[in-house]
């Protein structure tokens, strides 16, 4: 076995404490990645928070990373040792279903291996996350960063970004499309400056109107206030996108009521039962969907569009140390717009 | 004004009584209707069931009525006296709204005028349906009745029929689409026959695996048991479209699952609120919409389709003056699959 160091959920304060990790041997296919930076997600927030330590299952977070191969298996053809390397939320999959053979591993009928939590396909042991200094994966769960991207900022696109990629890609946004977005964490500001890349007319929903500035400097044209009543009136069936990054459980009517004749809300901030009323959803014939992350080709084709439109995420940069502090204040949504952490002070590998 | 005959809400036991009743004076540009044949739709059945007497709003049901001109207003020049017509769920609208302009006229910003328990948008009376001898029609809210269509069964098109048609048009069913519809009732058996006649490889999921006769019956070429977890299993992610016409609040997790990556469920069957796990829209970037009745154009198109096909409702017709036996039937789902009603048993205008 490899040896490195993580933050790890100590399992009894709902903090992480600094820890040896152990990585396996590289297998012929895999690589050995020196973890520079990991974005910090909602997801691990809620994993931290649901950690149970009697479960037996080690826990340390993180599925957005960016850093630089330093070893690898034989048979790797893809990379050099050497090379800038993205790594997302999921690093493995069946291979065989439907959904794989469609390059959406993320839907895997066999369901996919995910970056920490999940199980490994070989020897069965629990991933551990990017919240360390040294990852091994796959090459074919590894991503070329483009050199255009500054790796700290593009740790975020590994999972915010492609998350809010996917809906808009999906459903075609370009041009002349009007978008909204509500809410403007990391997802949302995401969601905005893609919006914007992809030509389309690009307004923010927010609750806060001092949110207005901010959305401008993303590149927004339109502001919509989320808790005034005329503004959302006004601004009834106007777009044909909505992506709603809204990370708690909130009334979809308000936003569903936005959407355009033949649009779709495209729920992608919280994981779990959403109510609606039919009503909201007959009328204009609008469509409900959501989106979490995204395939390899679609993961592949967001960063090369990032490097193309020079977009990365808005970040707040801190040592690794600071795990517990960015947790805290991303449970209190006080980020703009995501948090990542520089592993640099962790011994390596 | 004009008086005819029909049956009214009596307020106190649930059940409809023959009463007289008025009809406006036709305006300029009206038609009166000889209402021949007229749906029992479950939205008679909840009007009904919920109808408060204390409010002072008068109800007759129906809004599937087919029939013959019998008189017309100065400025009328779609129809003549003795021209087979029919009449749907909306009789009026703005005329001046996105919705209207886009022929959505169901949409209306404005709300449109329900052919009964609507407010007519002149004399602010309470709209009578067509549970009744006669109707009095703008010209512009009636369709003329192809030939080819028995007025009888022809009637539930004008609600069951385009409430289904709606998506199926809107989705892109086609020749090669695979669709599936949940429920057999008066909805579901259109919908079946609707997406045979479009050419779509055509499914039914129903509880009861003896439905399946009748589904072969109505064209259908597949047939999931949907309490047979085995079969459902088999059927995961099968099916690009699947209209789910249960009219009875329902998990909408197991149709869902059915739905094939990038397609939709169209939930037709129930008004109200609806839980859905995000995680069955995430999990191939599924879908959920919802639809209920149809512009004008629409149910033109919808009509000529049904001319072409040679297609109409299976019904029972009954004299209308077993009205509270068909809601009593249709209450407990005994029925194959529209009842009628023949309004020649009640004395004319």
């Amino acid at each position: 076995m490899r040896t490195t160091t993580g933050w790890q959920a100590d399992g009894t304060t709902g903090e992480l404490r600094r820890a040896p990790l152990e990585r396996r041997d590289l297998r012929p296919d895999d690589i050995a990645v020196r973890v520079d930076y990991c974005g910090v997600c909602h997801t691990d927030l809620r994993a931290v928070a649901g950690h149970d330590p009697e479960a037996g299952r080690p826990l340390v977070p993180g599925h957005e990373c960016t850093g630089v191969v330093t070893e690898k298996g034989p048979a790797v053809t893809r990379f050099s040792v050497g090379d800038a390397v993205a790594v997302g939320n999921i690093v493995d999959s069946c291979g065989e279903c439907p959904m794989c053979d469609a390059g959406q591993e993320n839907f895997c009928h066999a369901f996919p291996t995910l970056t920490y939590g999940g199980v490994d396909r070989h020897d069965g042991s629990t991933t551990l996350g990017g919240y360390s200094r040294e990852y091994v994966v796959r090459e074919g769960f590894a991503y070329p960063l483009p050199a255009a991207l500054d790796p700290a900022a593009a740790a975020p696109l590994l999972c915010a970004g492609v998350t809010v990629w996917e809906p808009l890609h999906t459903l075609g946004v370009g041009p002349r499309t009007r978008v909204a977005v509500a809410g403007l964490g990391g997802l949302g500001h995401l969601a905005v400056k893609f919006a914007v890349a992809l030509g389309a007319d690009t307004s923010v929903i927010s609750r806060s109107p001092d949110k207005a500035d901010d959305a401008r400097r993303l590149g927004a044209h339109g502001f919509v206030v989320s808790t005034d009543p005329d503004r959302m009136t006004a601004a009834r069936d106007r777009f044909d996108v909505v992506i709603d990054t809204i990370s708690v459980p909130h009334d979809l009517g308000p936003y569903l009521r936005l959407v355009a004749m033949d649009g779709t809300l495209s729920q992608v901030g919280h994981i779990g039962p959403v109510t609606v009323e039919t009503m909201d959803l007959l009328v204009g014939r609008k469509k409900l969907s959501s989106a979490g992350s995204g395939g390899r080709p679609a993961t592949a084709a967001m960063l090369e569009f990032c490097a193309e439109h020079a977009l990365t995420a808005d970040i707040e940069l801190l040592a690794s140390a600071r795990v517990n502090e960015a947790l805290d204040r991303l449970h209190r949504n006080d980020v703009r717009h995501r948090f990542v952490l520089d592993m640099s002070d962790l011994s390596g590998p």
